[in-house]
């Protein structure tokens, strides 16, 4: 359980204070993340690493030499926003290229990828590596899926050494999808782990037994079985990761044994000592191994076992001298101490002022959205249970951010006399920047394409609020990439958008349509828990969703039923 | 909890196999410890460090160039025996003497000062280090009775330092001395862990407090307090030591976060954030600060917090390179791998036959042997749940395994035709050199003495027997330094001595005596429990081990009436 926090939303930026503070001597922070204090040579490839936090070292601890350039830092278990990942890349760019190497869920794949964009857009070659090294959360022919786990540390320690040694951007992405390809990971949990200010954990292994497969944020496993002694243990590992080593491979391996948090050194000894064994006897030669916390999750109990089946390039890039703040290898020279960069001041957009009758509408939007923002704060635990059911229990805490900052966001838009497009857009941009993960990418994409379909110029009629919400659910289907039926919001914000064409289509007024689209929105979002998942936020399939409503169109559907509770009786 | 494991009692042994395999390239597996890969300069000092398992990195992960020269390890939370310690010293001498470092606790001093004994006897210069930086567990002018905990880190890394840099062995040890002084720690307790086969942990926090300078096996604290904020907490560990601060000081610190097992990086780094600040405001200067898991408790939650008030020569040894596998600072060239030393075959010592009274007499006595070994083995639980009370509930697995080794040696001497002397005097080495810890080494020399009064000569009398249990008491009075009333095993075994002296003076035969001073020593041990402590195994005072039964006593009444209830009819 943690235990050391003051206010739980701020965890994650005070461990990055405290982190930044306690490596001034390696790392340099900038907003939500850190560089190298002694950054690469100009032209030199760039790796920034990143996701949520929690998982310390992973990834702060890789910021060094031979290793990454760079980390952004999400809020606990939750993806950095795409705002955060373009910032922290914009400041650890060397002129050469940026790859933003991730494990692969949801959240991380969305915001990761818009950064990529909008670097590019802005002319920096940017690249995504993805890491998907978990065999337990999708079979073999379907890599893409899998998520990613302890493989983290040799696919970026790869692919660090890789940018070190000078390759280009082609060559070291080359060099980082064979190590990706090339590395398997299983895991097995104890117990689960609990977030800062909650009171019960994400989820809990039956005393006495041991999940088999969960991800480090209690994503489902595909088995529960009795406790083992150690050396059962290892062969359990070990097993899954043999059946992919590869045809005609000649046997040399890098092996990580990993530590989730709560499962301590020695015991991690313990079961090395049964692995050489039987990596010996599987006819694999191990290539300075690596045995301790190198990807955790929170004090969750439990470990996992990760083997790179190497090649002589992946060898080499494998056993290169590393020296960052929680892994080094070999002999690297310190780097020297440089002065603290300048905290880089947030770009402000510059507000084109709206039409009076639009204003006015700003400034209803911006009322509305701080009623849905106030009902979410009230509703953080209680969403945050139904996602732990499935999920990873933070999206209470993602959605009460997010509105929070879409509110804030929306009265300084209406402030500087912002048209209801603009509030609306801006509101969406605040909430993706500030809540982080899937649902925040998704909420942020949404209200932006909403509000552009409103504009800044008119009064929205009925029918143009009810195609701003056609263009919300085109926008998330288009980047989340679910369809109705795959147990995401998708599911409420589809019948909801269905009804209220439908309704204002008929000509009745936005208040009436909106109410019963609401209850529509509703009734689907309850019949989430019958369905059986088909995409699960990215996730495999696996038993473990069945049954548990979906929290992403429970939060939907509520505040769909906020808005048309505090829909003005004037309302178009 | 522990989870990973085979058979608890190989625990320790196990994971220092895993340890050696894992980092093959650095430190090569000796019995019962591990000496560094590439021996340092003939003739360099070494430091030797060491005690129970269970708070990996330390000491294993402290063997490297820059730190120690090899680490020595006991069983979890026992101390070494001192034959293991000699035997790794012996091992990892070069010919400038040895410092034997380890933290201030009884069962420590014990084993670490007779392994000093027994290299001086052959010729090699030896020195104990005992560590004691808890201010928690003694007031700062008792320091010699304060424990070791994580000062551990800082006292034997300065000291490694002066030791690679060339000095001779005084001028290290006054080197570790000084940094021995300056320095100090505060710990708190979120949570208890758990020994390997154990169902319940050590001991428990209340939910929603934290426990105030608890030690690092449960040892008493000196109060409970409501969970706080961490900048509170912050406030919290640091004020004791601030109080500690040398007059003149000129502010220069190292300072040492350290995490317990549970409490995991995020939650340090949210600590040391606002350390950083209290840090300054107090007007210390943090020298090269370190953040992480350096002396840790099994999976105990919670953290403690370290300065050493640095002078010159300090702050040098303290800034230099150093390379082990859970400590690298600086720039040190990795170590040539070289290859396994064989492992040293234990000594055997010849045995001389005796009488054949004497003979049938050891007969005698390795029965009785055997049948303690068997009571002890039936109450090992037991006996740890009482110690774990006011101890570190490891008294039951002591026992168990010493007198196991003892009733297996005296077989031996039995078998090589020992006379009673000679059968127990071996009994005894086997339950020291297997039983480990405070109790152990106690056992040993008790059960040495005792055989010594009995020789190999003639039939034992009542008389000599009782004579033997007076040799026996004054052996373990002189080695432990308790008196009656310091609430130790000593409590049990006075009353039973001074019984059986006045009844087999008196002309009772020997199992009519031995009954009565069982008796008498058995309420002695139940007495315990009403008795303020005043030595409590090398504790401070402290609320919590009052009114709780002496685990030593209680085993060692039982000890006594199982001998008792197995003395054949015809003894003398």
């Amino acid at each position: 359980m943690t235990k050391v926090f003051d206010r739980p939303e701020q965890f994650a930026e005070t461990a990055l204070k405290g982190f930044c503070a306690a490596n001034a001597d390696r790392v340099t922070m900038v907003p939500h993340g850190a560089v190298r204090a002694a950054p690469g040579a100009r032209g030199k490839v760039v790796l920034l690493v990143g996701g949520g936090s929690g998982h310390y070292p992973a990834f702060l601890g890789y910021v060094g030499t031979g290793f990454a350039d760079a980390a952004v830092a999400g809020d606990v278990f939750a993806s950095p926003s795409t705002a955060w990942i373009h910032g922290v890349a914009k400041a650890a760019h060397r002129g050469g290229g940026v790859i933003l190497g991730f494990g692969n869920y949801a959240g991380d794949v969305l915001n990761f990828g818009s950064a990529a964009e909008r670097l590019r857009a802005e002319g920096i070659d940017a690249r995504i590596l993805a890491v998907t090294d978990d065999v337990a959360s999708a079979r073999a022919d379907e890599r893409a899926k899998r998520r990613g786990v302890a493989g983290d540390l040799p696919v970026f320690k790869i692919a660090g050494a890789a940018a070190e040694a000078g390759l280009d951007l082609d060559a070291v992405m080359t060099v980082a999808e064979r190590a990706n390809r090339a590395t398997v990971s299983f895991g097995v949990a104890f117990d689960g782990c609990t977030l800062p200010g909650q009171r019960s954990p994400l989820f809990t292994v039956d005393a006495g037994h041991v999940g088999m497969g969960l991800g480090i944020h209690g994503e489902p496993g595909i088995s529960t079985q009795a406790i083992m002694p150690a050396a059962d243990l290892a062969r359990t590992l070990l097993e899954p990761l043999l059946a992919e080593r590869p045809a005609d491979h000649d046997g040399r391996v890098a092996v990580i044994l990993n530590g989730l948090g709560r499962t301590k050194y020695e015991e991690l000894f313990v079961l090395w000592h049964h692995l050489t064994d039987l990596l010996e006897e599987a006819g694999l030669r191990v290539i300075e191994p690596e045995v301790g916390e190198f990807v955790t999750s929170l004090d969750m109990a439990g470990c996992s076992l990760t083997i790179t089946f190497l090649d002589d390039d992946l060898e080499e890039y494998w056993r290169a001298p590393a020296d960052a703040p929680a892994f080094r290898k070999g002999s690297v020279a310190p780097p020297p101490l440089i002065e603290m960069m300048e905290e880089q001041a947030d770009a402000v957009a510059e507000i084109v002022a709206g039409t009076p009758e639009s204003q006015e509408a700003g400034r209803c939007v911006a009322q509305l959205i701080g009623h849905v923002a106030r009902a979410l704060a009230d509703a953080e635990e209680e969403l945050g249970r139904i996602d732990a059911q499935a999920g990873d229990g933070d999206h209470g805490q993602g959605m009460a951010r997010g509105s929070a900052a879409a509110a804030e966001a929306a009265e300084k838009a209406v402030t500087a006399g912002a048209g209801a497009g603009t509030v609306l857009s801006l509101a969406g941009d605040g909430w993706a920047d500030r809540a982080g993960g899937t649902s925040g990418a998704l909420w942020g994409v949404a209200l932006r394409a909403w509000g552009q379909a409103l504009g800044d110029e008119r009064k929205p009629s009925a029918e143009t609020v009810a195609q701003g919400a056609q263009a919300a659910l085109e926008a998330i289907v288009q980047l989340g990439g679910a369809k109705v039926g795959d147990k995401t919001l998708v599911d409420a914000l589809a019948p909801f958008v269905e009804v209220l064409v439908e309704r204002t289509s008929a000509g009745d007024a936005l208040g009436v349509a909106w109410s019963a689209a609401a209850v529509r929105s509703t009734a689907a979002a309850d019949a989430t828990a019958q369905l059986t998942p088909r995409l699960g936020r990215a996730r495999p399939l696996a038993e473990r969703s069945l049954g548990h409503p979906d929290a992403g169109a429970v939060s939907l559907a509520m505040c769909a039923r906020v808005v048309g509770a505090n829909l003005p009786e004037n309302a178009v």
